[in-house]
């Protein structure tokens, strides 16, 4: 297994990033390439000594800032990390790219590079938010798409399916589409057409969730356009953060309180942990014929080291092969249909 | 001062709505109309008996039921008791209206009822959404326009200027434009023609925000579309919800804890509150020439009778004035800056 991992994506780039990626190499069996500036990255390798033997260095001169149009960027820089990464995966020598750089350069890297997946029209991210339940909610698109069409939607539905069957050992997960209201008739058109494509395809369509079911536990999946998912997964970091600062205040208002907190702190931090994004590692960019994981910009050496992980659990796993299957069946079903018309 | 309260509108009505309207009477000095089905709510003024005797009832025969399209139901059931309250604030018999039954009829109710304030084109609902800081920051809107224009996003900014300005005492407020991220560069038509148009107006306008920065204390208000703002509060809902669930259920796994807890309870009970959205008493729809405030679904008496009293403090502070005399300099601004070209 061999993962490229982009050295100079992310706010705290390359330092965590060459830290995280030394773990994963010492934690995981996978070999991990890391491309970027070759001096930084040699720098830190000094810093952070690789005993596995498995990390290797892939020179790339540019990098695509957050500020930078990703399109744009990617135009300008030919030879930039992410760019570097992308083109690696192309030619099959690493079977996952990772990074923490601008999100939508790792989307048009990896859509330009890579190929789409048969059957599929768009990329959407993908990423598993916690719950109150036992198991977390596979939210697609996170902000790939900010302007789907409701066939995109339709293809989110079908990939995040073969997700949660593959990956979360869900045969039939529940699919919910996110709406301002339950009932069938709410939306705007985007989603009221989504809505009759969802009713009538084979999924195990929920029907309309609100932005609040996605954390109660109660639905698996739930499919949205990336511009409202971007901000659902942005409202939702900065309420979690809101509401543990708000008690972190209040709680240190008087010694009897900070005497009570200290009895709790094992209860606090389970509680943390189970709302920190950087244990999941990474959202997962679905629908291209590779891998590629996008972590936060904010993502530290355990969550870098967690997206090399992962990509080597959705490589064994085969979740590509799954939904081009999935893809062929609905297609073939759907020609059998009209045929006996 | 004389506040119509829509007596069947809400997931607990007329029960808690007759229950927070008496309360509301008894607090205020302001004279309740209770409006909806005569009989239940008369059994109900029994078991909450009005000691202010400055609580009434308008009789109305049908409910929108949180199920129905708002437009369709308000053709339909010409005698709604939100009809029937709009219907009032349009005679001028009360000076505002509440409701917690189906926001869309309520928007559409007023809209229709009432006229749009001079110069403004579509209302927005308007609330206060709890932060780390000791501010909240007004969000604008929540729901009421699925499918804005740029130029509606624009007048989103002056009305939430305005209100800040006489509500909450910010003579200038920051005024951000939510996005999925900071850069100039990123969003959708929607958002990258509204940025222009801020960016060319004299709002206070603090750029594109990010959903984390609703909650982080410092931004004065947040414009978005409607369906955005909506998926916004429910996520933000949900979150907080499922935070404290969390932990609620780690602090009970082992006696310790629950002893830690109770030493603590203040402190818990303090940013419960804090983030109760009962607390706020409701939204507001911001736009029509007239005063609704809009509270959630699940409101208790207590967020009743909250809604009653912000709804006596707007109309005191005479935001609607506020809005269509900052209207109006910004058109003549606009006249005198062409006849000088």
């Amino acid at each position: 297994m061999r993962i490229a991992v982009d050295a100079m994506g992310g706010d705290n780039a390359p330092r965590v990033v060459v830290e995280g990626a030394v773990r994963a190499a010492t934690d995981t069996s996978a070999d991990v390439i890391l491309v970027g500036d070759t001096p930084q990255i040699e720098d830190l390798l000094r810093e952070f000594p690789d005993k596995s033997g498995r990390v290797t260095i892939e020179h790339a001169d540019g990098v695509v800032s957050m500020a930078d149009s990703p399109v744009e960027a990617l135009r300008r820089k030919g030879d930039t990390s992410i760019g570097r990464c992308a083109d690696l995966a192309r030619a099959g020598e690493v079977n996952a790219i990772v990074s923490a750089g601008n999100t939508g350069a790792a989307v048009a890297a990896a859509t330009l590079a890579m190929r789409m997946l048969e059957g599929i029209r768009k990329p959407g991210i993908t990423a598993a938010l916690p719950t109150v339940g036992a198991d977390e909610c596979v939210v697609i698109d996170l902000g790939a798409n900010i302007k789907p069409k409701p066939e995109h939607l339709l293809g989110y539905g079908l990939m995040v399916r073969e997700y949660c069957t593959a990956i979360m050992g869900k045969p039939n997960p529940s699919i919910g589409l996110l709406n301002i209201g339950a009932e069938d008739a709410k939306g705007n058109e985007l989603v009221k057409e989504t809505h009759a494509l969802f009713r009538a395809s084979d999924l195990n369509f929920a029907g309309n969730v609100e932005g609040r079911d996605i954390f109660m536990g109660k639905i698996d999946a739930v499919v949205c356009d990336g511009f409202v998912g971007n901000v659902v997964l942005k409202t939702a970091e900065g309420v979690a953060e809101a509401v543990m600062s708000t008690m972190r205040t209040a709680l240190a208002e008087k010694l009897i309180y900070k005497i009570g907190a200290s009895l709790c702190k094992p209860a606090f931090n389970k509680t943390r942990r189970k709302l920190d994004s950087s244990a999941y590692g990474g959202a997962l960019l679905l629908g291209i014929d590779g891998i590629c994981i996008i972590s936060h910009g904010s993502a530290d050496a355990e969550a870098i080291s967690n997206a090399v992980r992962v990509a080597t659990e959705l490589s064994n796993h085969r979740v590509n092969e799954h939904i081009v299957e999935a893809v062929r069946r609905t297609r073939s079903a759907a020609e059998t249909e009209t045929a006996t018309e």
